[in-house]
């Protein structure tokens, strides 16, 4: 239902991603109907936030530029109240990745933070075993966390992983299921940050629509289990389909 | 036909084109047996493209560096007369992008633009509403219009869509057929710029070569229909065995 | 056997990498269990490279802000002790590249250089006929440069191309069999590397082991073959299956 309201609408979707996953948020945006378009010059970020529909800010592959970048297209997107995703990729992998996280949750007005449970940690400032841009290990109540930061920074937050969770700071839904061979996808997470942004620009109700949304996407990831090659094409496939209305 | 004469004399062709779609390029270029090569640093441009066979110029993901280093590979193919492919991605989307690809064609001698009707309709000033990279929608007499730009900039040009229209200023041909789930392949029109630039280092007739080419494009995509996972993998499949001698 | 181990260990691989192949070489990586990252900015290599197991080098699209960043990350691994491979990108292509691959080859420890037989003979200061990436064309005693080039900078050597060659600068092997389809799959080179950085974190004998990961990597291009969509599909699932143990 989630994805098939993005195929009706055709969101125009700004990405400021990083260039490892580029390619295949275009293709997984496309694949559900939505109009990628990446744009990260200093020069025209703020202007094409200005014209989309919704914007995704993702640090994965950050520099100075890009930074700036973010906080021009993020300010266009405030004024114009375009909603717009946060992924703080390997937020607590370096002091550069933290830094540039607080910067953004500091200076601009974010819908939804999605990420996974070492950057909600890095967010939180729990003390957290990062390794790279994946989870790594450590302690941490995820539900409360989340929900203190969602009422922190007034926003969505969504931290995936075996289960997901979703909430605004209030209410709060874990959504099971999936197939773990997703995170042998690169970018999956990113493209779901991508699709929320999608989803954002189309939907009525963000908490519940969203909340769809990962439901369709583990049940694509469970369809589209088989060996890793096959998996990434399948995976496509599934997200087209289900944006078809498909089952 | 068209595709055979580029797996037979596999030009190396100098790319500086957009992060989201250079390993789809690459790929591409090569499943037709031409040699790609990336290069975008400033110092490194102008020598890249002297050696190379034909130049791809594509501002999908522009910024002030890649600029500089579109302008001297540019120079540098037209001092030893190395065929230029233009491609203006979203050259009405903003106005960084429409000053570049003004700068762009003044500068530089260029042998074939290939764009959608939305940067045509950039290109030759008449209003229209772009959506992103998209084609957008407005009123437009593409031929009419392909024409004037074709003889204002001495190039061929060719316009891709539901039908294709190529012109050299005087002659045009429209190219049918083809599925329109191409379109939801991110680079489908960036890696047919690619081809193009191949060919233009192949062929003996740009003209007819290159309509020969929007041909098997087409027929390519007709074959690879499927779903769109699926898809990318056949029309990659496709364009192989189209160069490879089969129908 | 080689590819299992990695896939045990899981290390640590931090990517400084072209952007045409980063997405293959971090889905690659992941096949194998590894977990790659990807970080070139110059206020975040060093810490990166600090925290990771192996760190690989590649300049298929350098540019100056990036070789700042590969030296960093350089310098910080070598003083951790912490495994670097040297990709060098068509190194004999532009005066640019040489340039740098000299200066990483000077300034750096390198545990292994990984190149094809042109680049070889450009670190060698052989003249060669270059062509873009590609090898190119030339007159060259492969196994006596490898050697000399191993011992001159104290280092592992594999030289790739229809037979693959391994040396430290004593010991010599040849590696035969795989499939030339596999040079028709961009960044296959530029993802061996990867892996062998991986190997390297995870090895007890890095010339065994190396050797068996250059047997491993052309038994999946032979277990691959098919026409070219095909084959990119294939051979990920080959990764894959071989890396859990599968023949």
């Amino acid at each position: 239902m989630s994805l098939q309201k993005i195929n009706l609408q055709k969101p125009l979707v700004h990405c400021i991603t990083n260039y490892v996953v580029a390619n295949f948020t275009a293709n997984g945006l496309l694949a559900i109907g939505a109009s990628p378009v990446m744009a990260d010059a200093v020069k025209e970020a703020a202007e094409m936030a200005s014209k989309s529909n919704a914007l995704l800010l993702n640090i994965g592959t950050l520099n100075e530029q890009t930074i700036k970048s973010m906080l021009l297209a993020g300010n266009s997107a405030n004024v114009k109240n375009i909603p717009i995703v946060f992924d703080p990729v390997g937020a607590g992998a370096t002091n550069f990745r933290l830094e540039t996280t607080m910067e953004i949750l500091q200076q601009l007005k974010i819908n939804l933070i999605r990420c996974n449970v070492g950057e909600l940690a890095a967010i939180a400032g729990v003390t957290w075993q990062a390794k790279g841009v994946d989870s790594g290990v450590g302690e941490l109540d995820v539900a409360e966390t989340a929900m203190h930061v969602a009422n922190k920074y007034n926003c969505l937050v969504i931290v995936t992983g075996k289960q997901d969770v979703i909430t605004d700071g209030i209410r709060i839904e874990w959504i099971v299921g999936g197939h773990e061979k997703v995170t042998k996808m690169t970018g999956s997470g990113c493209l779901l940050s991508a699709l929320c942004a999608a989803e954002l620009a189309s939907c009525e109700n963000a908490f519940e629509d969203l909340a769809n949304l990962l439901r369709d996407y583990k049940q694509a990831s469970s369809n589209a289990y088989s060996t890793i090659g096959t998996f990434h094409m399948n995976f496509l496939n599934q997200l087209e389909y289900l944006a078809e209305g498909h089952q």
